[in-house]
């Protein structure tokens, strides 16, 4: 069994919706060693959040930024976290709903993804930040 | 340390949120040989989820369903990705707020889940489709 | 390679977001012979969850129970599972979009957390309970 850890920080990504794939891929090459095992993408911020969604239809990544701005709109009036910008603790609910790690199969040296999954990184900052990612793989 | 890893397709599922945990079981008979461990479920889709929750009143299945059509509408007047059936754009976002995978531990041979938890399958589409599924276990 | 895996119960919390990170460090002492490594926390329940988010300004963690309490409402009209207490079926929903387990790297010893990232169990049931944790921590 191997275990391969690495830290990187991702650009800067405007709010939105974002495919990061490639950029794993890339910054991990050793997942080309491992038969079967495990990935998990680990991104270290409470206002930005990481999912698998639709990799092909740009369209789908603009619905995912309008009606999560429905669900956990800015300036509720029971917010008391009320000393920074209206878009931060809109930005912690969102991470939490949507969640801050993945796991991933890895087999045959390849990200195990279906046809259709892209990972997203979920930017729900208005001020463009780089985000710091810490990359795990257990397999063999 | 040994790692098993097994992709199968689960029958087809109506939509709503429907227990898993036995066909989970039956697909990695190899869970009865690790004494410590995690078990990793993927499911290789976007508009479908896996989730725990209660395993015995089917109301409160029924319940996930009725609600989660409540966070997530179809037809909102704002979704652009529209070329696909109704169900379509609000099932990637189900996907994304209940989340593709899970973890699991394993202890002493068997899934180590709490007395009410149960495996749901979560189909977010009309037209019952196959779903594939990777398992990924981990353990000594 | 190593595995520990170790359950214990933590004390009883009162409805609403709780920072619980030292508990879980204070319960795995392992974690500090682990260079490289994963760490996955575990939820034995289905009315309690646990995520990650922001470990300094308690309104941070007050918005979130005011806000989840808006996204999950008690007494829904369509709620068929009426035969427990009116926090009940909530609390289960809100335990799948939020999320019952964790994986975090480990990394020199210590959880790599981020420096506004701490470890929340969130108590979604108004009668205070102690909620049982499982932690696998599988590392070098």
């Amino acid at each position: 069994m191997q275990l391969f850890q690495k830290t990187f920080r991702l650009k800067s990504y405007k709010r939105g919706f974002h495919l990061i794939t490639k950029e794993i891929k890339v910054e991990l090459p050793e997942i080309a060693q491992v038969k079967a095992g495990l990935l998990h993408i680990f991104l270290h911020h409470t206002t930005a959040s990481l999912t698998i969604n639709e990799n092909t239809d740009p369209t789908v990544r603009e619905d995912f930024e309008s009606h999560i701005n429905v669900i956990v709109p800015e300036n509720a009036a029971y917010y008391k976290h009320q000393n920074e910008e209206p878009d931060n603790m809109p930005g912690h609910i969102k991470s939490s709903l949507i969640g801050a790690s993945l796991s991933v199969p890895v087999t045959n040296g390849k990200l195990n993804l279906g046809t259709w999954q892209g990972v997203y990184l979920c930017e729900h900052r208005n001020r463009a930040m780089t985000r710091k990612i810490t990359l795990t793989l257990i397999g063999q």
